[in-house]
């Protein structure tokens, strides 16, 4: 299409974006999430974080994400290459990456140079995206090294050897790996068919010389470097990554120990849903017809202008024979016809939302609003209504989920903010009344709070403080609320019968479906 | 340097990742402001904002930007398609834009497409940077056309006139200026010898169709619609700019209305200034030193590098003559070791931050800190120390004033953050206790404070409520604190004597030193 614009300038990247782009993260942890997202939307069942010491490099160690996710084909790979190219956005299914951006603000917000390396089917592909690299040879344009191999034989695949070799030299020059065995080996650490393995180094160190990320305080941790925050989730990756989706099916592996992910909807005593129907929403979707409508324009033009081309005496100007091209124009206006209908469909449906209240036993400092968009989570511990009010003990302790769809409300750049701050702040008043609603409805009030926070082993009212692990906390809490196990060989969520040693289950890092005695649910 | 990659892969811009990059700004006067900066860094000494009207465009509006600036370049303005090249990092000024995304990323946030006029001595330039013209081609790349011309004779500037003329199709077809004349009268607003004009349109628009920016309920301001906070510099664009700048000179006029720009550190009564220092910053001032110390090392080898060359038989590998590269090289190292130097010694200064603290008599719901880096404000209204406590009264109405050089901590992305979570919060923690500290020096506690809200007209407690205008009370405040104002000619800021009749003077929009009847500071 573009090719009579071949003489025009066209925007371009400067090696400087790369950490301008990074710097959208100013919650680092959002910035780790990124690489979890697209671990996710890989379809892996199984991700690693950990770490490598290797004191050569700035910060004394390797960030790396190991997923057992479909991985990547070389073409496939290529597209990282590309700032703002996503597949997945055009997609039906319900990825959470849209920007085409969070491999590479978020790797080089923790870091100045990665390296990637994936496996799929018959090839394996390195990509080794370094600023250290550029900068040391003075390039102003990011250059990306993107060699591959057959997976069976490992010999090169390319059609240009010459520039093979010169990819190869530049990542045994700058990245950890000296030797095309250690390279190899890298591609080994990915156990599976396929999968993909991140190594982020080279890392960003604080004003005081240490690295922002802390893997040494909590071995089975990575934690923010002098955090000062009191909720876990701001300064504990384990804590953030376990409520990081509203429906956790891909298992997460820290140092090597197991995340208790948590469906946080059935983490509450006195569950309440409530739904709420707004017409503001209506708008987004009148916004989806009016594109739709768009789109059908722009291919019925380009279906008069084949037409037109076609019937031209000398046919020189059509590439490839006329009727394959009319076709096409003709499949790509039915195309877009049928998204319009659907969009309409969908304009007619009333949209609602779904607020999930209840009470956390397991942690009472857990309260406030958990905001998630296509099932991750962009916002924690928002306070709404009475909770807003300091020393009022109404609402307290209550916590609030609601999962938004891309279409209604769009994530920020850096995925910790919606655009629409406007909206966002409506809803946020929304779930206050509800929050008031809810205590109303389950009869939580201020003085029976306290109360059942003291049935729950709580001694007084410091909220930083945690419920009791004594046996009898632990049987009343678990008659309070179901518990509810994934299954490491099926993945799904299992509900086990109320049980008093449900505690010591929850401790193993594995569990399957036949383990379970609740005999409706072990299949 | 780089042409011995030439065949490698070079990361690439993709048209998706144009929305991507806008959705940094979730506070869209965020995404004004970077276009204030950029009139601001182009040393203009006035910018006018103002919306047209054009029914034909989506939200009904164009918005402009007109600076008299110091304009762009045919190659100036064609570092504005780089993502990332920002000239002004490696100056030695102190600029604000420093990630070469502002025009970008601000712009695009606010609406699809922009269209910018820059005159610079003979040459006038357009750049037309437009989504819709990308999406309705079917261009994956953000292909940009330039136009120039000869300021004087109007003759188009172009090696290749078929790029030209193709250039100037897609304006007319996809720009509001349908005509060359209509591209020249845009160039005729520039009313200076140089001076740029940007002019985005096809607005975005809120779920409910409006566009996100109000300009018709307030005809001398732009406001956020449907804006719910209670800071005015939050939802009137005319509130925010009188504060965006530390040290404001850029007269700034919204719908041709002047902004009174203030000095935040002079509208207080009370003033006081705290210096702080932490050991912290020389982290900051050691990686700079680090820093330095490569960009050395890398000099030098490229000295060595073309040394061996020079020596080489054949001299062909050199493209001019050896003794010029030599030459450069040589200063190059020179250079590197110069900066060095500076940063050594600035490592070695000790380095503190001035921490303004007094009470806002205009306005008395104006409390909190304002945090400002490199002279732009990034954070306002924060709460610290007592203020934190809801009903204390302590520090109520206290503003704090501080000025953030970049070495010592950097914005985010969209510069409504900063990126070191850590040291800011500890920032805040700092000013909450200087804050306290004010209290006490000053002797304003809770009861004399009410006390003197009530002298200063405020009948009783409400935070929203602004002090009256009565004269008797004008006059109080006039003693209270000098009144300073700027020149329209000069841009100096003046001390006018205290004067009863000084209100109606600011309401004066044009003001000049020779008015001045304080004679020390009159000329």
């Amino acid at each position: 299409m573009g090719d009579k614009y071949a003489t025009l300038r066209r925007a371009k990247l400067h090696l400087d974006f790369i950490h301008a782009n990074s710097t959208t993260h100013s919650f680092l942890f959002g910035a780790l999430a990124e690489l979890l997202d697209n671990a996710r939307d890989a379809g892996a069942a199984r991700l690693d974080v950990f770490s490598v010491d290797n004191e050569k490099l700035q910060g004394g160690f390797m960030l790396c994400f190991l997923d057992d996710g479909c991985g990547m084909s070389p073409e496939e790979a290529s597209d990282i290459i590309y700032f703002g190219a996503s597949k997945k956005r055009l997609s039906t299914l319900k990825f959470i990456g849209q920007y085409g951006n969070g491999l590479k603000s978020g790797s080089m917000r923790i870091g100045k140079d990665l390296i990637l390396f994936t496996k799929k089917e018959e090839t394996m592909t390195c990509v080794f995206f370094s600023q250290t690299f550029c900068e040391g040879e003075g390039l102003s344009e990011v250059v990306v090294p993107m060699p591959s191999w057959l997976t069976r034989t490992r010999e090169s695949v390319t059609d240009d050897p010459q520039k093979f070799s010169t990819e190869l030299s530049i990542i045994y020059k700058y990245s950890p790996f000296k030797t095309k065995a250690e390279l190899m080996q890298q591609f080994d650490i990915i156990y599976g068919k396929c999968g993909t393995l991140l190594v982020i180094y080279n890392l960003k160190l604080l004003l005081n010389g240490e690295p922002e990320l802390d893997v040494k305080t909590d071995k089975e941790d990575i934690l923010i470097a002098g955090a000062t925050e009191d909720f876990p989730e701001r300064w504990s990756f384990r804590a953030y990554t376990s409520v990081l989706y509203f429906d956790p099916w891909m298992r997460i592996f820290i140092q090597a120990r197991k995340v208790k992910t948590k469906h946080l909807c059935h983490c509450l005593y006195r569950p309440r849903k409530y739904l709420y129907v707004t017409s503001s929403f209506k708008g987004a979707f009148k916004n989806e017809v009016k594109k739709a409508e768009e789109a059908v324009k722009i291919a019925e033009l380009r279906l008069k202008d084949v037409q037109i081309k076609v019937n031209q005496p000398d046919r020189t100007s059509l590439s490839s024979p006329a009727k394959d091209i009319l076709q096409n124009a003709l499949e790509d206006v039915e195309a877009k016809h049928k998204i319009l209908k659907e969009k309409r469909r969908e304009l007619k449906t009333a949209r609602t939302l779904s607020l999930f209240f209840g009470v956390n036993i397991e942690n009472r400092s857990q309260a406030g609003m958990f905001i998630y968009s296509n099932n991750r989570l962009i916002k924690m511990h928002e306070k709404v209504g009475p909770q807003l009010k300091l020393k009022s003990l109404l609402g307290a302790g209550v916590v609030g989920i609601v999962n938004i769809p891309l279409e209604i409300m769009e994530p920020s750049h850096n995925k910790q903010e919606f655009l629409n701050v406007q909206e966002y702040n409506h809803l946020l008043k929304v779930m206050g009344q509800f929050l008031v609603q809810y205590c109303k409805d389950t009869g939580i009030s201020n003085r029976n709070l306290t109360l059942f926070w003291n049935e729950f082993g709580y001694q007084n009212n410091k909220d930083t403080e945690r419920s009791l692990d004594s046996m009898q906390y632990q049987r009343r809490q678990a008659m309070a609320i179901p518990f509810i196990i994934q299954c490491d060989l099926c993945l799904k969520w299992r509900v086990l019968p109320p049980s008093v040693n449900y505690q010591e289950k929850e401790l193993l890092d594995i569990w399957i479906c036949a383990n379970n005695s609740n005999l409706s649910e072990n299949r």
